[in-house]
């Protein structure tokens, strides 16, 4: 199965799109929706996605994810009203298989966050030397042209 | 100290932004700039930031925040021409203390993912019944009103 075959038939996002299945909608418009997630880290855990089928960021029309940081934003501000424990918010999103994208449709998570509700982030941080980041740097630079070009 | 005036003198990305201080440069526009976190989850790791001062997610323009997930997703595509380790790549932002943020200037970590890297994300996922999720949504479409009035 080639990526963009993880196609729009068998996707649980789509199936919310298209009504097939059952989804609590916050937002809706010509190109996003945005629902409730069915298994939340906090109540208030949120999914914005493109109505359009998009396994990964490679088919995301740009246009949609800018779209989606938007509605995210606005979300955030939207939990503050909510009553719902919200001292903090985290997006998170996840583009392929290796970093934890489990629906092969692109989505955002927004959550809320407040002291002691589990969250947590566990890694590897390194202290890297201004050497090996301009190092790095430059590829990345080298890469944005390949990318663009 | 409130929110906004943890202000541009004393932070850390402003002094990047205005050249005060080193930053290993990948991208940059009239609005916006992204460089390698100096404490890096995997080689690669970048933010992308605003350069106009913004403690929160509530001051920053919209229009930058639909930037900020423009440029991430060419970096995400970057990084796949640089030849670093990049299986994957995650989208993560902060906002708030206790939503993990650290430096009060809206940022968006992007970085590169791979079997074995270390990155981990635990909670305390749960499987919410639908008629809590609609409540939920319920309430925040009247947060998103409310918001947005």
């Amino acid at each position: 199965m080639t990526d963009q075959d993880r196609s729009a038939d068998a996707c649980a996002f789509c199936a919310i799109v298209q009504g097939r299945a059952d989804g609590s909608t916050v937002y809706e418009d010509e190109h996003l929706l945005a629902f409730m997630d069915t298994n939340p880290v906090t109540p208030g855990h949120l999914l914005v996605v493109p109505k359009q089928h998009a396994a990964f960021l490679r088919y995301l029309p740009p246009a949609h994810g800018a779209g989606m940081f938007t509605v995210a934003q606005r979300l955030a501000a939207a939990l503050l009203e909510t009553g719902l424990r919200c001292e903090g918010v985290n997006f998170f999103l996840a583009d392929g298989a290796a970093a934890g994208q489990e629906v092969f449709h692109v989505h955002l998570h927004v959550f809320p966050r407040f002291a002691g509700d589990g969250f947590r982030v566990d890694a590897e941080w390194t202290d890297a030397p201004r050497s090996e980041l301009d190092d790095i740097a430059g590829k990345i630079r080298a890469g944005l042209d390949a990318a663009d070009g």
